[in-house]
């Protein structure tokens, strides 16, 4: 194989792509002997009537999906209020995301993000060879209205912020998004990922403000992370042009069917969602009692300090060492702070048990590892 | 809701993004009572173990679907005799080919395809604002490699072509790939998603060539349109980047699972290939009893020059009264064409008294059609 021919295919790519490295082999996932708690699934079985209509569909597979994902576009509008050119579907929001990245941003133009946030963001706007301006959250994860308006990010081509945020869990009034989204003349992306564990939601200002695109997720609050649902909600005249650059049939009739079936079935999950509201409280007491410094939060996850000695990475591994999984954001300035999804009431217990014995352990051997 | 603001969100899109139009309300697609013989499906059941691991899967619903497609593209690696760094797996090939215009176009870049070819590449060469060279094939839909390697392909940054081609349904000899991939120093994207219809395929030159990339899907001779599963196989080099701009989670857990599984079991599929084989020589026998000019197929499709009198418009819509769909491309220079894929042999019943009917009513008419 010629690899001056190699050379030249590779130089054909875009300015951007040329400048990443290829991607080296994956490899397959953690075992599934673990307690997952590192990416804020919902653990819980769909409603029955989802999975029948799940069913239903597999036997579709040979059929393309419907185009322009009308069906399920019109179901969501239908469920939210809102009309069918209001709504974009997406395999996952994160697809949606990917969309907007592609839509707004060529190389040297700039994105803002409330952080920390989802860092996912991080490598969308690489590869866009764009500028990434991280903007701190102001005091207790409180947004920052003047330094969005009057900072860096007035220049951005468009705001992100998520609320609930991710990972910090905390929720700021809607208030604040209204008076945002009327006060600037950038475009602002909030993700409501996680907004069925939050007290509000910021649907109702979409009729309000051309500005605003809304994204939501059924990977967690609807437990469809594997199937991929998302959608945005926005002005019709940029939800066309996001469908417009989208993939052909980017969703499977699977997700489709599901996806519409959550939709009337939104009642179902009532259950689910006080569960995990429940879970959430008692662990985060239970944390607490541990010497752990917790975030209140407003989302099926919890953002908690470790104890002084140790930290998040530290934390991560010995959980891991005793088959639970969290998460850890040494990237963004959470070095010493582990991020734990809210799961079944058998699974808190594991962690909670897990996380005991670690600091059980810390304690005995307190008097060498200070010594050092 | 202002419109100054919503014009000002709408300039902040990237050039070429500015200039489309947003796309309209779609709406929900053809009766379900029509006999679909246009988009060139595959309706015959998955084989009873694909379709167990589908029902397996989905109730891991609320898992991530695993990361990087990693156990899919093992799965793949291996049935094909290739590396898992030689494979990248897309939400249909449609993905992958959306894939390979972002990381080689940018505006004012050009893309060359044998026209005519699969028109969608048109859009998606709009979409990045390149010029899209249609290079004609030469005669008996044979390749002209002097033209594509001395003729302005020489500057593309790929060159597309599909063996068999879609919607001609014709088949180059791999021996002319392999001279073309062996003397251009271009990217050769070569389409085999008909080739499992055919009777011989590229796959052995992809360690020949670091300029070859082969596009599979498992829409046509594996029947899971509506699963969304294609694969991309090449140079690491070029597979790495182009995973490194994929989608995060780009196919669900049913995609992967049906694959895998299809992978598996694809000597199950020998018995619908001959059945297609079959009703395509008899489809082929019966159309042109009835006056059409059939180019021989060596894909699950026919395309027929209609008997002179009437287009392949009106022989569409005719068709269509009767319930039957077939596709037509006017942009192409098929004006006087349909294309018809080839189902089971109820369908094609179906379609062949259809076309009969359509026939003799013609025959009927022809005094008074001829007098105007």
């Amino acid at each position: 194989m010629s690899d001056a021919k190699l050379q030249g295919v590779l130089s054909a790519l875009s300015q951007t792509a040329r400048q990443l490295d290829a991607v080296p082999s994956s490899q397959a996932g953690p075992d599934a002997d673990c307690v997952k708690l590192d990416t804020n699934e919902n653990p819980f079985p769909l409603p029955i009537a989802v999975m029948r209509t799940a069913l239903t569909a597999l036997k579709r597979h040979y059929l393309y999906p419907e185009d322009d994902n009308f069906s399920l576009r019109e179901a969501a509008a239908n469920a939210y209020g809102l009309s069918q050119d209001q709504v974009i579907a997406g395999n996952g929001s994160s697809e949606l995301l990917g969309l907007l990245y592609r839509a707004f941003l060529a190389p040297g133009d700039s994105v803002a993000m409330m952080s920390p946030g989802f860092s996912f963001n991080r490598k969308l706007a690489m590869l866009q060879g764009a500028r990434f301006l991280e903007i701190g959250w102001g005091k207790a994860y409180s947004l920052p209205i003047e330094q969005l308006l009057l900072g860096p990010p007035k220049d951005a081509k468009f705001i992100l912020l998520a609320n609930p945020n991710n990972p910090s869990g905390t929720f700021v009034p809607v208030a604040d998004i209204d008076k945002l989204a009327a006060q600037s003349d950038r475009l602002i992306v909030l993700d409501e990922a996680y907004v069925d564990f939050a007290p509000d939601d910021a649907l109702r200002l979409i009729n309000r403000h051309s500005n605003l695109l809304i994204l939501r997720t059924f990977s967690k609050s609807y437990a469809a992370a594997g199937i991929r649902v998302g959608f945005g909600f926005g002005h019709p005249e940029l939800i066309g042009r996001l469908r417009n650059i989208q993939n052909l049939f980017n969703m499977n009739l699977i997700a489709h069917a599901v996806g519409i079936s959550i939709l009337s079935h939104r009642a179902a999950y009532a259950e689910n969602h006080k569960h995990i509201k429940h879970e959430r409280q008692r662990t985060m007491v239970a944390l607490s009692e541990l010497g752990f410094s917790v975030i209140p939060s407003y989302a099926n996850f919890l953002l908690a300090r470790v104890p002084s000695g140790q930290n998040g990475a530290w934390w991560q591994a010995s959980l891991k060492r005793q088959k639970v999984l969290v998460a850890v954001f040494p990237d963004d300035g959470l070095e010493n702070h582990i991020r734990v999804s809210i799961g079944t009431k058998a699974q808190m217990d594991k962690f909670l048990s897990a996380a005991g014995d670690i600091s059980e352990s810390l304690k005995t051997q307190r008097l060498p590892v200070t010594r050092r």
